[in-house]
């Protein structure tokens, strides 16, 4: 395997591919990089249990500046493997398999000799069927993918929670995300002509929005048994699915609700912001909302025993319905309003203090729903 | 004690007094900020065990808009009262202490309520003859500081080795560190009447060069026996001054020299980055430098048994007298070469390889050097 490369193009498909590799993996070989040498160009690959990443870099782009020797694979150790390059004098690197997986990599005035790794040890890419591929435009999809990851559950004790449940049918797509404290719906007008019902790793999701540069106008989604393959641009990107089953999440949403408060999302993110300075140093991490109606008076509240409290009126659009004093973890009310973007009117429901409540946009009631759980109190 | 001011105009000067305050100190009142309210202004003061830092704002200055009710003093926890100001929503704010040192913030719909501690407390400020003062020129004396501060030791087993000596008499000013691994010594032509000798932590050093803003064209010094006090735009920075003696390090910078190479600063860097890349990956980090005279040749090669090898041919401007081998910590040589500053014409002159060896700007030869011990590898 021998051949040279333009070396800011190469970093570009590295940096992709190292979403991947993980230092603190048991497996020795997948601290490594992969790269697979063939007469139509150079294939480099990252894994970890969760996921793989491939990006190709091919000889038909004169871009690149790939030139070909001749072909084969190497396995370099992922880590140094790229300070080295980033470091090196030259606009390209000429990098070349010698004995005994021994690798020599040269450029300018430097050259590396590292010690690389039999490639027939690295593990095979899982195999994905791509007949069946449903088309999704980026923008939604990573919307879809950030509105939903926040709510998924970081505790290992119910796997499937770790997950983002995806329901595509000829309906149209549903993604939801619980961690029994607090959920997140939205749906989408991508519709399949086969049903599926997959979960996907919040991590996986997480590194795939990463990985999609903004020029990527849609990608493509194939999905396996236990396995689902994102395309685009020269990149695959591979995540493995949750085994077992998502619980029902549709009985979880209130449809009545007592009170309603209207209001603009930003200025509810800085009061919460505020209040949360508190009751970050307090034990239960809780803020408590005070609704009069009569009066048209919203309020929230913040203490922490140790440093004080702080008291906020609500600068709101529109309240109706019951009294109400409702308690809950304010990080929970900031990521979910974070998830509306900036300025978006919201429409927050509740039924009781002890029901869960919900936020949804005025002007996407129906696709689009957070749910918190509240706090007991008293 | 209850005034009113501008929200950004006080964040600024809070800003430079939070940089002694520690989260970390035995005393708990130190965790606090200090706020003294006179008839002409704020005063704003942080401290540590080594420093401590206070800001003056003033009722004249209209821009503050410092709107004074009554004076008075109040000690409020750092971290939260900074958190709390810089998320408030109006412009400016106001506060108020009220009973039992409880303290009043209000802004816009907020309004908060700390528990305070009494100011009779706090530490009093050292105190410092201003009489005697030394002006110094902001950007030299920042110069200065970066040059030394680097060889300053980390180890708390000698003191002394954690400061940075300042030698100031009508022959000029001399600031030099060590940490007895390499040496870094700059001599500048300011003069004083009376002689100095101290020693400022390296820490106090680091942390009032990052509070002098670029605007600040001068500033002054002024020494007792155990404090120094810089004093500069409103605010005042005094540090304790380490006790016990500095080693005399003069005879320890050679004077003559068997073999000299000389380079720009920038490429010498590159290259070293590069090789310690490997060299940090082996137990003992250190890169040889070989010169074959004859040749006109200059190698760098670093190494880790584990990752690989790098070799790498300088480029350097001169090369004159015997041939040599020479091992080294790469991190020395790059923390050196840095304080030249970029595309600097640098001499490095070497007697043997077990002797330091020394690095000069040609153009500045005799106000600045820097010395590195090599590492024995055989």
């Amino acid at each position: 395997m021998k051949f040279s490369i333009d070396r800011s193009k190469f970093i570009n498909q590295t940096s992709n591919v190292q979403r991947a590799i993980s230092t603190k993996t048991t497996i020795p070989i997948l601290t490594g990089m992969k790269l697979d040498l063939s007469e139509s160009g150079l294939t480099i690959t990252g894994s970890n249990s969760d996921i793989s990443i491939t990006s190709f870099i091919s000889k038909e782009n004169s871009e690149n500046d790939l030139k070909i020797e001749n072909t084969g694979s190497i396995v370099l150790p992922a880590r140094f493997f790229n300070e080295i390059i980033k470091k090196l004098p030259g606009d390209n690197f000429e990098l070349e398999v010698l004995e005994n997986n021994q690798t020599l990599i040269k450029s300018g005035v430097s050259e590396f000799t590292i010690n690389g790794l039999d490639a027939v040890n690295y593990p095979h890419l899982p195999e994905v069927e791509t007949d069946n591929q449903l088309v999704l435009p980026t923008d939604v999809f990573k919307e879809v993918v950030n509105q939903t990851v926040i709510a998924v559950s970081t505790q290992e004790s119910r796997p499937v929670l770790t997950g983002v449940n995806f329901l595509i049918s000829n309906e149209g797509l549903t993604a939801v995300a619980t961690d029994s404290h607090r959920l997140s719906q939205r749906r989408i007008n991508i519709t399949s002509d086969e049903d599926y019902n997959l979960i996907i790793p919040g991590k996986s999701l997480t590194e795939l929005v990463r990985t999609i540069s903004d020029s990527v106008k849609e990608i493509s989604m194939s999905i396996s048994e236990n396995q689902v393959l994102f395309s685009f641009d020269n990149i695959m990107f591979y995540s493995r699915l949750l085994d077992g089953r998502y619980p029902e999440t549709d009985r979880l949403i209130p449809e009545e609700s007592s009170t309603k408060l209207t209001f603009d999302s930003s200025k509810l993110l800085a009061s919460v912001e505020r209040a949360s300075l508190l009751s970050h140093e307090s034990r239960n991490n809780v803020i408590k909302l005070e609704i009069k109606a009569v009066d048209k008076k919203a309020t929230l509240y913040g203490n922490s025993p140790e440093v004080g409290t702080v008291e906020e009126v609500l600068d709101f659009d529109n309240l109706e319905g019951d009294d109400l004093e409702i308690s809950f973890n304010p990080d929970y009310l900031k990521d979910a309003l974070r998830s509306f973007g900036s300025n978006t009117t919201i429409e927050m429901s509740f039924t009781s203090p002890l029901h869960p409540f919900t936020l949804r946009p005025v002007e996407d009631r129906d696709n689009f729903v957070q749910l918190i759980t509240p706090v007991r109190t008293f």
